[in-house]
């Protein structure tokens, strides 16, 4: 898998590949990644890439021009481009998506700054478009690093114990359950009996019935079908 | 504000401060942030820091001892510490309570990794815990990226122009409108032509019809209420 940032400002991405399981996974060929800079295909001859919005409104948007140059440029070097853009106002990005994508070759994301993105580069190049959440950011730099790790790790290789996605949030549409480690008891604070016990149907159950309380505490939309057992 | 960030992987967040709006907003003393680094607080003579999780189940916990001494360390400098988990079992982080946190002193992240950390932790430390969408990441590091970046705009000086914050997706629970920008036409593409007229409210009417279609469009649970202006 590779990944393709198009970004105004690489240095917020970079580094998030250079440590830990990223790191492994590039360094492993399971994973790779580049970048191009907007402002290298501009032929404004102030370098700008942003212009007034029309119709009225503050701020400045990424125009035209040079992402449509740049992104000709990606498309022409690799056909199997798939193009992100990770928006405000788009649907939202969910693990369904993470492993759906996990299956692509080359995923691109195109990161927004300033008051956004001219809607015809969306409208031209945009494969999906997707919303990490209901919050506003200073960039598309964040929701596309985001993207980018929920997807490696569905990635093949990348998890050295594939057990680790067996059981996670959001399967299913539960959250986990709480979760202790050891020591059993930690400045009298004990893990739940029952975990101690090692009847693992038992433990199974009483896991279930604790995500389904945690899921209609947390997420009271994701459980209305859903039956605590007995 | 300042950010402390309670992580094993403080080079997987600290660049994002090193550049663009955020770099700013440190360099102009309306942000600061710091690094509290678990593994500097565990007890244990091989340095860990995870243990296997009690009751069964793939893969290693954060486990209580280093995260205890570490938060209580904090705590002890600084009373008006904010302490937020983000987790993938937890409530949605939105544009509100990026709002609401802005006014905070001091707003502490705890990064989990592995397989996530021990639920005593999060029992004792936790004055809020928040998911940043229903996907799973390899740690904790990016959600707090995204909901520091999400609270400093909303921080007093972060943004230069104020007006960036009046018209936004997810306020009034709707979508932004698509923008354009200039030239209005370009590779025969062009922008929506009432947007050229320069009649204010038509194009503000025009905007809100937008968004309500968009917003009807991806997030259709959004918008049972609102109606199209005619």
């Amino acid at each position: 898998m590779k990944f393709t940032f198009v970004t105004l400002f690489p240095n917020l991405v970079e580094p998030y590949f250079q440590d830990s399981i990223l790191k492994r996974a590039v360094d492993s060929n399971f994973i790779n990644y580049e970048f191009y800079n907007p402002r290298d295909f501009t032929t404004n001859k102030h370098n700008k890439v942003d212009k007034q919005m029309v119709g009225g409104g503050a701020g400045m948007l990424m125009t035209p021009q040079p992402l449509f140059d740049c992104l000709d440029k990606i498309k022409e070097s690799n056909e199997e481009a798939y193009i992100i853009f990770p928006l405000a106002a788009a649907k939202p990005f969910n693990q369904n998506d993470a492993k759906r994508l996990a299956k692509k070759k080359n995923i691109v994301f195109v990161s927004g700054r300033y008051e956004g993105i001219d809607e015809r580069v969306i409208e031209k190049y945009a494969n999906e478009v997707f919303s990490i959440g209901e919050f506003i950011l200073t960039g598309g730099e964040l929701p596309s690093l985001v993207m980018a790790d929920a997807i490696s790790r569905n990635v093949d290789g990348v998890l050295g114990n594939s057990d680790s996605l067996v059981m996670e949030s959001y399967e299913d549409n539960i959250l986990e359950a709480p979760s202790f480690s050891k020591p059993e008891n930690f400045q009298n604070l004990s893990v739940v009996k029952e975990f101690l016990k090692g009847n693992h149907s038992k433990i199974a159950d009483l896991k279930y019935n604790l995500a389904i309380c945690k899921t209609k505490y947390f997420r009271p939309d994701l459980v209305t079908n859903k039956k605590i057992k007995n």
